[in-house]
């Protein structure tokens, strides 16, 4: 066993126990650490910064495409939650009550948001008028609270942090395009920032999002080859429109209810990142995600003339998230943390180096290393941290390309639920108590709907009756 | 009354009431509205977006000073609020309490977090062991809840935005420099984004935050005299710590307390800038802050060219927040539009501008009009943002100025505060008592204690013993 090696010991390795390398990962990494109340999870400096590159990433996505910030209040009262039958019904059983203020019981109790749609609704109905107010693309970044039996950090707690937006538009073609626009905005930022490759398809009616009439969903897939819902983005038509009366004129002066969205991206994204992309070692982050992009590591800093190289060298790599580690720890120790860490770049620079006018640099992912010339180094890193990128989401798309599975008939698809990590692509009725029986017997539930061919010739695996949806199935986090 | 006058005229003149014209551009400029609950606000999309521009420019300060962000739960379990005694006799009295999570009620109820001192405690006595883990620097963007009685708009609300800082440090004299060097921030922050100027001093015992043993305070001046507390920055000593035991061994190996601040800045900020720039026009807004700095109007529109230009002056000026407003309405209703949003320049082309090479440009701090050549235009507009910035920082400041006022005797300090919209400077015993007589013969109260020359023949404002305090005092929000 290697220095190196003693030095992780303490990590589980990723092909032994899964979950339990997860953890280790979460809380030696530091991304976030256990807190005094039941369920919520503390992000540390480091699990913050990747969670504000998210949001910065999909922040700007959301301002390019005509969206607007706004803040609602963290309460909802009673009565309005209760506006929506549907929604209320799937959300109630799982809020947090709060009955009382200062010194005085409330009259009326409130739910710390689970989402909040309720809210927008309230205030759609009291600002939309005419035509002229619509679409209202309104966006919030805010944390909310399901209070859940178990929980595990970023994958399921009681606080978590996300977006909602929340769109009302004149009908229900612009409301569906929004809706589509918004998955493929989601499929973007895993795919071109996270390097985490997506699969688009509809949620079934059991795991549509409660009051919604369609859920569409982007699915990941993890190493182990359990799926994660990634992001979902939810169409509406009038049905909350007509629940809280949200109205407008039209050019005709007539008056129609608006067509609604939502949709959300959760903290639950650090969890499929780690999960797709760490390895024994720890952490590994795409270059456009991670809060530092390249370490510089002197090489005999004690030298003369080392330290002022390795300043050189971060000031012509200014354009990049560059950190120089001059701490007094043992290199090896350094480079286990940086890789513990993710760090997509280490760049060693030594007396040998700086002699031969070059650095070494250390890919994360692949753990491979080349000289550099440090003339005109910005260009190659550049290119560089496009290939780490780039190989990291053609990694896992082979991973998940490769573990698509077919499932001819029943028995076909319990062996593969059973033995083969991923999904399995199964032709179904439509029927829930069919999707039920799926769960019941295999844990796998439908991850989504997609697109098919005719099915005139197709039945259901679990039951034989006619097909009506090629569905993807593979258990879940 | 001319057209734009009746444009604007459902908003109250500033001089004829204060408190109606602040309400009325708060909601005419869509910063905020009413929500359906109680004491809380919606942030609408451009109230939201001058807080986005206030945490841009501070969280950037924090950053280069070697902050770190974190996220803490929102809630906090009772017993861990009653750990240090000051602090939840300051804050239990006006918390939202949650007593039940789904259909569990809770064995121990949670707080909302009104401030996160007792959260960021305990994770610090899990995390720090060595000096070397000092100082930690760790801040939160987030809302908290106070359950407030009677809320206005921003400057008192139930749930508000803010930053809170939280840090550790190895001794008193680290944590007190942190201390002075954030209250310094909040001063940078103020004067050159906001162009508020503020005044630096110490809260008073009775005034101070609850738990701390030092309170230094920004208090900025409204436009009719008004004090505002624009931000707190808090010295601990090691009360907290040893409350919750935090403790590091030093360089020699002997265990030690950390010594501790916190500190923060929310969105009552915007309350302020609207109370220091705002005018009957509606809000000014200066141009650091500004969502957008500039807006330009096509005049004449339908004219051929005139389209194209306006975009090509938006292109020249794209390292500014520019729109266009090419919407269908009359320029007046334009005008008056942009006015009330506090945009800071307006510059209008139409054809007789574009055939001379111009544009014509109008100052919303001023109104004055100017011609500015096409030919270069970028750099004078950076310079036209500079002193539009300058000229409103030093008009406040100029207003702060002239309204000081110092009082000999209480006969003097009764007829100022009662006369005089301003700050009083008056020498106190440091008696609470005489402070309590201020609040209840003036209302007005003590805002924040000056360094001062030699007290030794200077005696109490209100009852003639010897002074230890310079003081400010006056009527505040």
């Amino acid at each position: 066993m290697s220095n190196k090696e003693k030095r992780v010991e303490a990590i589980t390795a990723r092909d032994e126990n899964f979950s339990q390398w997860y953890t280790d990962i979460v809380l030696k990494a530091e991304l976030c650490s256990y807190s005094p109340v039941r369920g919520c999870m503390i992000l540390r400096p480091y699990g913050y910064a990747i969670w504000e590159r998210i949001t910065a990433a999909f922040d700007q996505m959301l301002k390019e495409t005509g969206h607007e910030n706004v803040a609602m209040p963290l309460f909802i009262p009673e009565s309005l939650l209760q506006k929506e039958k549907d929604h209320v019904e799937g959300f109630a059983p799982e809020v947090a009550w709060v009955t009382q203020g200062g010194d005085e019981v409330l009259a009326e109790r409130l739910v710390i948001r689970p989402t909040s749609e309720t809210l927008f609704c309230a205030h759609y109905a009291e600002t939309i008028e005419s035509w002229r107010d619509l679409p209202k693309l309104y966006n919030q970044w805010c944390s909310v609270v399901r209070w859940e039996k178990t929980t595990r950090p970023f994958l399921r707690t009681t606080e978590f942090f996300w977006q909602e937006g929340h769109t009302a538009h004149a009908d229900e073609a612009d409301a569906r395009e929004e809706t589509m626009r918004i998955l493929d905005l989601y499929a973007k930022l895993y795919e071109e920032v996270m390097a985490v490759p997506v699969i688009k398809g509809r949620k079934s009616e059991k795991e549509k999002f409660a009051g919604a009439l369609e859920t569409y969903t982007v699915e990941a897939m993890m190493h182990d080859g359990k799926a994660l819902q990634a992001a979902t983005s939810h169409y509406f038509g009038d049905g909350f429109a007509k629940a809280f009366d949200i109205t407008y004129t039209d050019k005709d002066n007539v008056l129609q209810h608006v067509h609604q969205t939502s949709w959300g991206l959760s903290s639950r994204s650090i969890g499929g990142l780690i999960m797709v992309h760490g390895d024994d070692d720890g952490l590994r982050l795409p270059p456009r995600l991670a809060p530092v992009q390249i370490v510089i590591v002197p090489v005999a800093m004690h030298k003369e003339g080392v330290l002022d190289e390795a300043a050189a060298l971060k000031d012509k790599l200014s354009q990049f998230r560059v950190k120089i580690d001059d701490s007094d720890k043992m290199p090896g120790w350094k480079f286990a943390e940086h890789e513990m860490k993710g760090i997509p770049l280490r760049l060693e620079i030594g007396p040998r180096d700086i002699a031969k006018g070059v650095c070494l640099a250390v890919r994360r992912d692949t753990g491979e290393k080349q000289e550099l010339p440090l003339e005109g180094i910005a260009e190659r890193v550049a290119e560089l941290l496009d290939e780490i990128h780039e190989h990291m989401l053609q990694e896992a798309r082979e991973r998940l390309e490769s573990r698509q599975y077919e499932a001819a008939n029943w028995a076909e698809f319990c062996d593969l639920i059973a033995n083969k990590p991923g999904f399995v692509h199964a032709y179904w009725c439509g029927d829930v108590a069919c999707e039920e029986k799926v769960k019941d017997e295999t844990t796998a539930t439908s991850r989504c709907i997609i697109e098919s061919e005719d099915l005139s010739d197709k039945t259901c695996v679990v039951c034989d009756d006619p097909a009506k949806h090629l569905a993807i199935w593979g258990k879940a986090y």
